[in-house]
């Protein structure tokens, strides 16, 4: 069966569509009610942010469009330093889209969602013409944990694993390469929980992802310049061949499920442990320091003992990533 | 100058967009910090929704997406007894859209977030493939400001104007109609402050919106028959003359600017002269009256004497109407 646009006139049918798929796999108090909004607990200090999801196609290595829309948000929300409480959430489909498919994504949210421990709390549902594809929108609402510590020279780098995973599964599978590189796609808060109660003087954080490191280097680097090693930045083998082969630099290559944490230089090896703690920090590494600013806002160290500057992404990146 | 696919790379044209387009229009503390998610203060008890926006055309006589994207969410807000304070949005970008489009249409929902007294303090864009449309997503926290009192006969059904104008301008507007129709797009937070403030025994709220007002008030029934009277439907001439030549039935047509508000018998004067006291409540009046289940959720009283049934719409309605 296939969405038509009667699923989007807010009559029966829409009515049918939300109860029978969306309200029984997200089901909870707030959202069973549906009313137009949730009511629910609140707290002294909120973290809220926002993100739409495009990518094509809706599933592929390691994850789908609905596991992507609930970790995206909740990264954003810890990467705030902000425990994740609740979510919306927003489809777009467009007609001809396979309910099977919609009924896999949102299984998908849902269980992402259950695991990270947040409450999808309200949802809308539009359908326009189109070729059955889908987009969604999911907003987070969080409460902050702690705050951040002001950035300073000789402050530590980190990196909580490989770069380029997400955006080596999406072209694979969009080239239609067969190889055994599936997206990163995973939640973080559980590494920031464990920084900010391990008393980590955390100074800045963000997750890799659209952009890739090099581009949200330069977003966190303020007036420091944020120096790093080359030899030091992990790439797992098979992303290592595939970017190699079509001329990409993982440092302009996006992640789902990585973030950089700048934290205080005597707190990093204590930082660096737990990361480890968690499946998603396993290969957590220092990558470099912080220093006063000289030439550029991001400075890579070569192996050779050289150095460049690197600049923000310029020009598409990889359309739809994410 | 038109969208491309670098827009949405996350990189430097993205940033460009950003920093030139959204954050001029939306400009504010939480915003201009550019992180990934924005840090507010926070309140006991919240109210979340969201709402995704794909109405075409783009601008319509009484608005755009843009206007509508901000009431749309207020609105959800306020008809959950909550004052709206925070919104977040998501782009998503059709290659090809005019810049120019787009920053109308930002600057209106500019425009009517300080007129609704929210503040944007999160966004998203993403770009997609396309011809040059846009779709927009608001989210909204808000503070709830009292609860619900448990429906029961006797209690005074409301509506705070006329049915059909939205529905009736985008249907003009498509159809390239010449009248004197605007949608009737509009914030109504400020008639619900007055409600509680009054001291109103609200039992329930709700925007007319897709499906017109006998779906909406199928779905506020519970287990009363709501009863109202066709003589009392304020329905404007223009959009009388319209839907009766088209064949279609105000009672289903969309609003974006019109409530339903059930409330205690015994208030329902005081509450009509405090909706009367907002310009979007001028022609608020009692449309019927909560009773007794007896045949059906929702009966329509006729002029005539006899009553009759009313379903939730079935089938498609306008399609892309919000």
């Amino acid at each position: 069966m296939k969405i038509t646009l009667a699923h989007g006139s807010g009559g029966e049918t829409t009515r049918a569509l939300i109860d029978q798929l969306f309200v029984r796999q997200f089901t909870n108090p707030a959202l069973d009610s549906l009313g137009d909004c949730a009511r629910v607990q609140g707290f002294k200090r909120l973290a809220v942010t926002t993100d739409s999801f495009v990518v094509t196609p809706l599933f592929f290595p390691g994850g789908d469009i609905g596991k992507l829309s609930v970790c995206g948000t909740v990264n954003d929300l810890a990467m705030g330093l902000a425990a994740p409480r609740y979510l919306t959430c927003g489809f777009i489909l467009e007609e001809g889209l396979e309910l099977d498919a919609l009924e896999r994504v949102a299984a998908s949210m849902a269980k992402t969602a259950r695991k990270a421990g947040v409450v999808v709390v309200a949802g809308d549902t539009k359908v326009v013409e189109g070729r059955g594809g889908l987009y969604i929108n999911t907003a987070g609402v969080g409460e902050i944990l702690a705050d951040f510590c002001p950035m300073a020279p000789g402050d530590a780098i980190l990196l909580s694993g490989t770069l380029g995973d997400h955006h080596a599964a999406i072209l694979s599978s969009r080239l239609n390469v067969q190889n055994a590189i599936e997206s990163d796609c995973a939640p973080l808060h559980v590494m920031v929980q464990r920084l900010v109660e391990g008393g980590i003087r955390v100074k800045a954080l963000r997750d890799v992802t659209r952009g890739g490191l090099a581009t949200i280097l330069n977003e966190l680097a303020g007036t420091h310049t944020l120096r790093i090693e080359d030899a030091a930045l992990p790439v797992s083998p098979e992303v290592c061949g595939l970017s190699g082969l079509l001329g990409l630099d993982p440092l302009y290559m996006a992640n789902e499920g990585k973030m950089v944490a700048i934290v205080d230089g005597r707190d990093a090896d204590k930082a660096l442990d737990l990361l480890r703690t968690s499946p998603y920090g396993e290969r957590a590494v220092q990558i470099g320091r912080v220093t006063v600013r000289n030439e550029a806002p991001v400075v890579l160290q070569t192996a050779l003992g050289g150095s460049r500057v690197l600049g923000v992404l310029y020009g598409e990146g990889l359309p739809r990533i994410c």
